[in-house]
This record gives C-alpha cells, sequence and structure tokens, in this order.
C-alpha cells in the first residue's frame, strides 16, 4: 500500500515536525505540507528547511487538510487537539507525536462524541536532543518504531490510517494500548533520561575535563530541553517512578558486589548487562 | 621538543595498546615497535593492522627496547611490571595505560629501592565499548587527555619523560598523583559505567524493541568487557562507592519532584543537569 494525501498540515515544525515535512516531501506523499506555527522564525526555518511548501501562525489553516500530525510537547497536546478539531475538515484524520500517549488519548476520547475529526495517537521513536526545524531529517523515521495507540473505542479502520501514515514515513508500526506504550517508554526512555540527568549534575565541575567518550555517551540526552522532559517526566510519573526504582534496585545489587569484593558475582552482573546491551546493537 | 625513541615495546597489544603502535609508526616516533602479547592470534591481528613491527610472546622482547608501555587490564599490569622490570635494560622508562592508577603505582613503588627500570604511570581516557588491534586507531589519543600520575619518590625528570611520551602520540597531559586520578575517574568513568550497566539490565527484554537513541547512547559503556570492568571497579571500589552515591542521591531528587508533581523543582534539576552536560560538549 502507498498511501499519500493531497494536503497534510503538521502543528509544529521543529526537528520532529520538520523531519515530518522532510520526509513527506522527499517521498512526494504530499502535495501540499502546511507548517502550522506559534513563531514566524520557526516556520521561516521549516521553509528554509525544506520541510513545508504553506506556513501559518493560525491552527486555522489546518481547515485545509487531509490529514492534520500534531508535533508539540505533550503538555501542550491536549489543547492543540481541542483547537485543530474545532476547524478540521469533518473526518479529518489526526494524529501526534507525543513521547506519552495515555493521558493525551485520554483527553480526546472524554468527548468523543462531540469531535470532528478522528484521534489516533502515535509516538515516533525517534527523538534527538537537539531542537529546530535545522536538524530535522527526511529519513528519520526510516527504519525506526513508530507505536500507534488506539483507544478501545478508536475503530480499527482509523487506526491502520494512522499506521499506514507512519509506515509511509519509513517506519515500522507497532499497535499497543496507550498506557501498555507509557509503561514500555518510562523503561527506555523516561527513566533513563532522569539517570543520564543525574549522572551529569553529579558529576563536579572539577572532573569535567577528565571525561571521555563514555561519560558523553551515558550523559548526551541530559542536554535534551529540560521544559519539554519535565512534562514528559510528570505526565508519565505513575510509570516512571517504577521503572527508575528498577535501576536504583540494579545499581544497589551492583555497588553491593564492589563494597563487597564479590568479583564473581560482580562479573555475573555486568555480564547480564552486557547481554541485555548486545542484545540491541549499537 | 619532538621525542622520538628507536624501540618501543608495547605489552598488549588490543585496542589500546594497538593504536599506540599505529600512532607511533604513523607519526614516525619509533623505527621499531615490538608487539609482545599472550596470544599468537591477537600479535598477528597487530600485525596486519600495521601497529607493530616485531611480535613476540616473550615478555623478554622488552629487554629491546628503549620505552616499554603496558596496555593490559588493570588486575594484570603489578604483576607485568614486575616481569618487565626483569627483563629491561637498566633505566628504561616504563609507562601503562590502566584505568586505575593507585595500587598500580603504590605495588611498584613498594619496591622502587630494587627496580632496573623507571616507571611512571599513566591513563589515556580513549577507552571504547570496542576491544582488538583491528579497533586501534592511529588518531585514538589525539586531542585527548592523558592524566601522568607520577608518586612522591618519582623523579620529575621521568614523570616529565613520560608526560612528552604520551603527548607525543598527540594527547593533552595532565599531571596528578594517582589517588587524585582515581577519585576524578570514579566520577566521570567508573560510576557512570555501573550506571549504564544497570539501565541496560532493568530494562525488561520485552522493551528492548522500543528503544531508540537515548537508551542506546546512555547504556553504550555496558557493552564494555565484564571481566576487565570488574577488575576496575574492584580495584577504585572504595572511590566508586561514593561516587555512585552521589547519583542515587541525585536521581532520588529528580524521583522526589516527578513524584510530587513539582515542576518548578523539576525544571530547576533538569536545567542545571543540561548546563552541565551541555558544559562538556558533544
Amino acid at each position: 500500500m502507498t498511501a499519500s494525501w493531497h494536503s497534510v498540515a503538521i502543528v509544529g515544525v521543529g526537528m520532529i515536525g520538520g523531519s515530518i515535512g522532510k520526509a513527506l516531501r522527499g517521498r512526494r506523499l504530499a502535495t501540499r505540507v502546511i507548517g502550522i506555527g506559534r513563531s514566524q522564525a520557526g516556520l521561516d526555518a521549516a521553509r528554509r528547511a525544506a520541510a513545508v511548501t504553506d506556513t501559518s501562525t493560525d491552527i486555522a489553516a489546518a481547515a485545509d487538510a487531509d490529514l492534520v500530525v500534531v508535533a508539540a510537547g505533550v503538555a501542550a497536546i491536549p489543547a492543540l487537539l481541542d483547537a485543530i478539531d474545532a476547524v478540521v475538515k469533518p473526518g479529518t484524520l489526526i494524529t501526534d507525536a507525543g513521547s506519552t500517549k495515555g493521558s493525551i488519548v485520554a483527553a480526546w476520547e472524554r468527548r468523543r462524541s462531540s469531535r470532528r475529526g478522528r484521534f489516533v495517537g502515535a509516538h515516533p521513536l525517534a527523538g534527538s536532543h537537539r531542537r529546530g526545524a535545522a536538524a530535522a531529517a527526511a529519513d528519520l523515521f526510516a527504519g525506526r518504531v513508530t507505536v500507534v495507540t488506539p483507544a478501545p473505542k478508536t475503530p480499527p479502520a482509523d487506526a491502520e490510517e494512522a499506521g499506514g501514515f507512519w509506515a509511509a514515513l519509513g517506519s515500522t508500526v507497532f499497535m499497543m494500548p496507550p498506557r501498555e506504550h507509557d509503561k514500555l517508554l518510562a523503561a527506555t526512555s523516561h527513566a533513563p533520561h532522569v539517570v543520564a540527568a543525574a549522572v551529569a549534575a553529579a558529576t563536579p565541575a572539577v572532573a569535567r575535563q577528565f571525561t571521555a567518550g563514555g561519560w558523553r555517551d551515558t550523559t548526551r540526552i541530559a542536554a535534551g530541553d529540560p521544559e519539554l522532559w519535565a512534562d514528559i517526566l510528570l505526565d508519565n510519573a505513575a510509570q516512571v517512578a517504577p521503572a527508575l526504582r528498577r535501576i536504583t534496585a540494579t545499581q544497589e545489587k551492583l555497588l553491593a558486589a564492589i563494597a563487597s569484593g564479590d568479583r564473581r558475582r560482580l562479573v555475573t552482573l555486568l555480564t547480564k548487562a552486557k547481554e541485555d546491551r548486545d542484545a540491541v546493537g549499537s
């Protein structure tokens, strides 16, 4: 199946939104790509990056779209969905790229009976600590996973259509309930972000010039935007807390082996960690 | 100053030792580079990588060298230093590339009065999770820091000479006491290694296909060799434990802000982490 759309609106044209636009244009999947954002400077950057064909600071521009994609911070998405739904043509498919799904999908579903559009939440696992349309890449989603999270009342055809959009950008689509997504991502993204931030913040300033590749890798995501990440962590607090406790408990096991000089136990723990890491690939 | 040597022996021709050899040859700093190792296969790999001109499985080959570099796991280094010292020409400079320094330098110093050679410990901060001479790179040390760790009784001229060797490979040399090195590296390398291993091991297998760049970066060093890392962590346990506790305490602060929904506090903590991370660079 090769899906295509006459006109796609992208609300939020930062690194993710810009990459969606570039992928749509590069793959000739849409004739028009309408970038919608708050700042003209951000929209101009998206235009320079060849991510959009049209720009608007007015959400009403979404009325021209056959498909709307919301690529904004998770805290902003529910209100944006309401605003978009107020202007779209009836039946327009809407999806998003938010890093959490439970609260976003629940906010939509609470008013499902009065919606004009059809919303199916999604999360492309293709973030970065970089920001802005200038960092956008047409191949950002190629070979990556996108999780599509239908609600119980989402018609299967809508979920398929949203999945088809993300697949058309090159990603491998998994379908699961929003809460399941949030539990998995707490383990693979949100709790590791907290750990990376803790390592960065706990390193004395005097030690900084004695860091090498290991420290830089381990802490890289701590350079992400604090406001966006605070919203993600707070929105998914119920799942982040137990995921982080699992990591802390594993740290304590390693520390106990180190402190007691139990080399055999330490090698066993480090070997399991290596096997788990090697199972994912570079 | 451009230092150069007629003949340099490298004991241990893995990724680090092989890179030393390639740097020496690429910069025309040595006429002969004698690779000494336990396995002929490893020595053959070093020869194929153009890291050495001569190879031997006999430590006695170090008798031909004007300078000896030990690039082995930290647990093996004290005994290797004794074996090397038994065969070198009197006055031969010996240095090493071990990730810990306190115990290695102390072991040498305990028998200082009866030594033939002159040992000055060092640690190039240029490791990787990759192994073997096939992963060696001539520019591994270029622009990186090497910490040189003289003991109180080390003649300043010996420390300068060892520093000159590491500087000749392209690295920026810092001099400090062995214990100071071990304290700094606990914060920047050893404790982060434990954290990375904990994140990898605490991630449920079912979640692995929902990892993205953040998880892969944060856990990359967990792919390091479990035996080598167990020895590093055990050797430096006295410094690793407090460094790890600082990280855990910072994690707990972040978790408390998340669990209590204190967005302002969470943004403050994440902003400090971002500033600390940004201070180091990519």
